[in-house]
């Protein structure tokens, strides 16, 4: 079982596509489960362009119904079914997607042969969405033209590791074991206490990611991402184009730095941009006067979270 | 004005796309106008990449209602409004299509700025669609696992030009001009006629591209392909897998090239490969042996017809 988090870009363009840039989409890698954030035009290509299995993926989540962020569902779901998909999968996404994949389904005489749940998130209101033993994901409103969330993804806090020379030297139990782990000392056969605390390594803290887009820059997502290990946040314009980022309710790059020095997160990267920016050093420079620790995303980037 | 007449591969897969190969679409430019011939999803990529102009294409021609055939639709009229479009595009496709376009619509709650007119295609007929000073487009019915249609883009005959010698001596007046490019002989002042024959010179002949996809052998087709420039004809297989092609009601590469050869067409090109082919040169040698004069298609190619 891989303890790998991390999240691979597959699209970091804003709603019109270059040449380079595909529209939104990323995948979320946690303990060997792929979750996918947002599912733009051609993410089943990038997928197959990036060698990531589509089977392993069973849970979408789409931030909001603006075409760049959802049209590559039904490519993906109709490519899924001809690669002989059996098990089930689980889109959460707002209610009326349904009338879009209805729409798509009637048009073409087709049914999926699995099941496709869709799982409708309310609006305007924060909700943990799914958990399993490892992680957590949940959602929260941003500000957009449209309602649209936010996605949280967190690690559950890991059992301590035994050290190794107590393994070797006391040989405990696969109970004991389970018994350590879970905070028990450790007792033995001549009734003498090994204190937990001496015979652990504290695991490594759980980690987060934070996926932020389409936003204006605003504060009341702060409870929900301040201390994220990497926050992704959209940087559509530059400060220059600020009239444009409020109209279109977006942000700048500099807004971006800005959330994740007062968010005091430990790494940002940023995305969603527009077409004009042919050359990213200038979105990338305007985020680090603010906040040096900031990444760009690429099409391609694998980022450890 | 341009009087190329060229075809532009932007998808050369079949259903699964691979790294390297997109869904269906293929931009046929005609004086200085663009068409579509399937829309396929990323088709707005592929447009962006090999740099065509958006704004120049106001004609799409889907050629039926599978998945990899016309979801690149949505996503491209959204960037062409983004993009500030007026002007109204013209869709030819099985009227179905509009309980698609409808549901995403409703489930993004947009409208277009531009006028969008979706033209049913008729099932089991065949019909010229579209027709200007310098084409024609018409459909006829293939063969496939669900209604589908073929396409011919057929240049109209053009005017002879008069001989370069001709204009120098006896300046003949604008009027003039039209008429002998009419078939008129040239009157002189002096009452003396020059025989039209004498003083043109014969247009190349019309030139035509056939698009066939998806399909098995059918020689129904043969009436409206025989004799084109360009054959465009799916071999999603190879001969080995003929029961496959059979069952899934496309064709062989070898059944491509019996279907050119008995078509007396001038070139084959064929495309919308299965996966299984990473390399062509399989397919490509099936077909050329049967028809010497194949070409593979693949992304960014851009023939003369």
């Amino acid at each position: 079982m891989s303890k790998n988090f991390t999240v691979t870009i597959l699209g970091s363009s804003s709603a019109i596509p270059t040449r380079d840039r595909f529209p939104t989409s990323q995948l979320v890698s946690c303990y060997s489960r792929h979750y996918l954030l947002d599912c733009g035009e051609g993410t089943q290509i990038q997928l197959r362009k990036y060698k990531i299995s589509f089977q392993r993926i069973d849970r979408i989540f789409i931030s909001h119904l603006h075409a760049d962020h959802f049209l590559g569902l039904p490519g993906l779901l109709s490519t899924m079914d001809l690669l002989g998909r059996k098990s089930e999968i689980h889109i959460h996404v707002f209610e009326e997607l349904n009338i879009f994949m209805t729409g798509f389904l009637q048009a073409t005489a087709s049914i999926w042969s699995f099941p496709v749940h869709i799982h409708p998130i309310p609006k305007k209101q924060d909700l943990v969405l799914f958990e399993n033993n490892h992680i957590q994901i949940s959602t929260f409103p941003v500000k957009h033209a449209v309602p649209c969330n936010g996605f949280l993804v967190k690690e559950k806090p890991r059992h301590p590791n035994i050290k190794k020379e107590i393994i070797d030297h006391y040989h405990p139990t696969i109970e004991q074991i389970h018994k350590i782990k879970n905070g028990d000392d450790l007792v033995l056969s001549d009734g003498k206490k090994l204190a937990n605390a001496d015979i652990t390594i504290p695991p490594a803290p759980p980690r987060s990611y934070a996926f932020v887009t389409d936003t204006v820059y605003t504060e009341s997502i702060l409870p929900f991402i301040t201390g994220v290990d990497l926050l992704y946040h959209e940087s559509t314009f530059t400060e220059d184009m600020k009239a444009r980022a409020k109209s279109t309710m977006h942000s700048t790059a500099k807004e971006a730095a800005e959330m994740a020095m007062k968010a005091q997160v430990k790494k940002l990267m940023i995305g969603h941009y527009s077409v004009r920016y042919d050359n990213l050093e200038l979105v990338l420079n305007e985020a680090k006067t603010v906040f040096e620790n900031t990444i760009c995303s690429y099409e391609g980037l694998e980022v450890e979270v």
